[in-house]
């Protein structure tokens, strides 16, 4: 039960975490409503690692809604944000109207104050828009006394990826074919235990420039680009298949590539945009060109990459692989000496690495061509509110 | 006439010309023949900046075929040399049978020695097998008395684009649908003189690492990429007709934004390839950002890229706004103070930057991030031989 004093306070926190795609989601059939032209994929990060934490009050004495992002307040006025506010509220009506609050639904009507942070810094490049608006719908939800499976579609309003968000382990997010996008949700493929070996690690390279954003990159995509169509309406969906069935089937090597490929496809669009969108600078082609040398020297996949809008690069393995490959990515992007801690997150156990491997990759190493890596994994979704 | 001494020594130069495409080619359907899986379109450059000579020499006394490129003797059993070198050798044979010939063709049977030059450093990282294939084969057919329509079918199969090089101006290089490619040929779209406003400049960049070469290449994205048979099949056949229309109206706006939007197809099928190919780096990037602010600048397109297999860019613009565009990369390109000749070629007046149009363009100058620039235009192809 949110917490309710005798000022007719209620506050809730809750916690959600980031997802990242493993096939792309890029492009808006409607941007009202946020109704993708593609289906998507993606795993949910842990959230020790990265998580927004948003705490919602609530009184009747607030004269206005009002927002906190990391500390700063935001306009509250965002078309976005109105909307999940509103859908939040209408879904809160409907239910004390048919009678099925189970809580104090009469905070309805009051205005509330939000506070939104997020555990890791802007710096790292991760997008924060999918765990922040499934942790600002989720915890409304929780405060208004609302439980439905169209929770997703109202993150989906706020940020496209952010119904996502809403679960933990692999989760699609379909398409759908209704003009209201009351079927285009996301819903769990596998739950986190399913693959308890899946490792992660989030390699934050130095960004030099500031890349297009993705709403505007994405819709000059739909505008101009001649091979978008044909990637939503043909590759997607078979490899939306395809997906599943690896991951169903806990195969690395066909995860891992068809991962990259899908990576690669999505940043083929960003190029076929005009004017041409650039995420991926000089270091991000070092790592894939070394994450294709590890791969070749073992002739099978066992380390991918993906990369969202922007340079940092997003490394999928299993855990037996993933001291070698965190040692082969410190030989060949020598950290600073005495600099901040250059691994962080879940601990990753020494390596020693053969010099026939170090001969073989054959690369110039790249003296802090990476400021540091994330360690983390696969895990739950949301996490539950605390009054 | 063929020099034709009393030791029998015939001996013919002939020059040719690199050419750039604008629709570009980019994989095969038959890799013995050199077949294409769509057409393309080029624009041939002026010999005085960059061209290829080769000197073929043939004698009763040679005991075998050789070849030197740039000075080096080359192994003449390169298949593709082979082709070229039997080809015209059977073309010659049947001429001699027919009665057509009109040289003395009896040299058919003797052996040949190969010299060719090029005018341009390999560091331009200008593809030269197209103005050298051309030229070996147009010599040899000089040489053999071979005046043919196949010309350009005999140097498609020492390099693709080659024939293209065959004729000035714009040139493409029709896709043909025999299975025997006699009927995937090059042809003049306009001569030279059609549009002698149309300026091109070569921004030489500094490159950090090898690239994949353009054969490899394309093999692994004909074998690889899902967007690639899209691209070939349904784009540009629509894209080759808009071109040869925009070039006829000498419409440069329409003309610079097809290219540039076909540049960056071409390399979103590279990076759709498995694994990625990158053939653009940050300092391309860079160049295609101050395009595209430039041309925001005016609200028109004024100056367009295109690249190839490689960093560097060319640039297409007309003959007016060619001295402000060198100085705007000049100011955002700083090159080394009483480092070698900035601009080469053809003589680029000064011109004065406002401080509006340079603060609205609005990017860091990178200091040396372009070592020259080559300043050319579009002209004439093959140079006659000289005996």
């Amino acid at each position: 039960m949110p917490e309710n004093d005798k000022q007719g306070l209620s506050v809730v926190t809750c916690t959600a975490p980031v997802n990242i795609a493993v096939i792309k989601y890029w492009g808006k059939r409607d941007e009202d409503l946020i109704l993708p032209i593609n289906s998507s994929l993606s795993v949910t990060l842990h959230q020790d690692q990265l998580k927004t934490t948003t705490t919602v009050a609530c009184s009747r004495n607030f004269q206005q809604d009002r927002i906190w992002l990391n500390g700063k307040e935001e306009d509250i006025n965002n078309p976005r944000l109105q909307s999940c506010l509103q859908e939040i509220r209408r879904f809160s009506r409907k239910r004390r109207n048919t009678g099925d609050s189970t809580s104090d639904a009469s905070s309805v009507s009051h205005k509330v104050h939000i506070c939104s942070v997020n555990n890791f810094p802007t710096a790292a490049g991760l997008a924060s828009s999918a765990s922040g608006y499934a942790c600002l719908v989720y915890t409304l939800s929780q405060l208004f006394g609302v439980e439905s499976e169209q929770l997703s579609a109202v993150a989906r309003q706020g940020s496209g990826s952010a119904c996502r968000s809403l679960y933990g382990g692999f989760v699609q997010w379909k398409l759908g074919t209704q003009l209201d996008g009351k079927d285009s949700l996301a819903e769990q493929v596998e739950s986190e235990s399913y693959w308890p070996e899946l490792r992660v690690l989030i390699l934050v390279v130095s960004a030099e420039q500031k890349s297009v954003g993705s709403t505007s990159g994405m819709h000059t995509s739909v505008e101009t680009s001649q091979l978008l169509k044909y990637r939503a309406d043909v590759v997607v969906p078979s490899r939306m298949e395809e997906m599943i069935r690896v991951i169903r089937e806990r195969d690395f090597p066909a995860f891992g590539e068809l991962t990259m490929k899908d990576s690669n496809q999505f940043h083929a669009i960003c190029l076929d945009t005009y004017p041409p969108i650039f995420y991926l600078n000089n270091m991000s082609h070092r790592i894939i060109s070394l994450v294709h040398r590890y791969n070749q020297y073992y002739g099978e996949t066992r380390v991918a990459y993906t990369f969202d809008a922007g340079p940092n690069a997003v490394i999928y393995t299993l855990q037996d692989h993933l001291p070698e490959f965190v040692q082969v990515v410190r030989h060949f992007f020598p950290p600073e000496v005495n600099g901040e801690e250059f691994v962080k997150g879940l601990t990753v156990c020494s390596a020693d690495l053969s010099e026939e491997l170090k001969r073989d990759i054959n690369m110039e190493p790249t003296p802090k061509g990476i400021r540091y890596i994330i360690s983390t994994k696969v895990i739950v979704g949301l996490r539950k509110p605390t009054y």
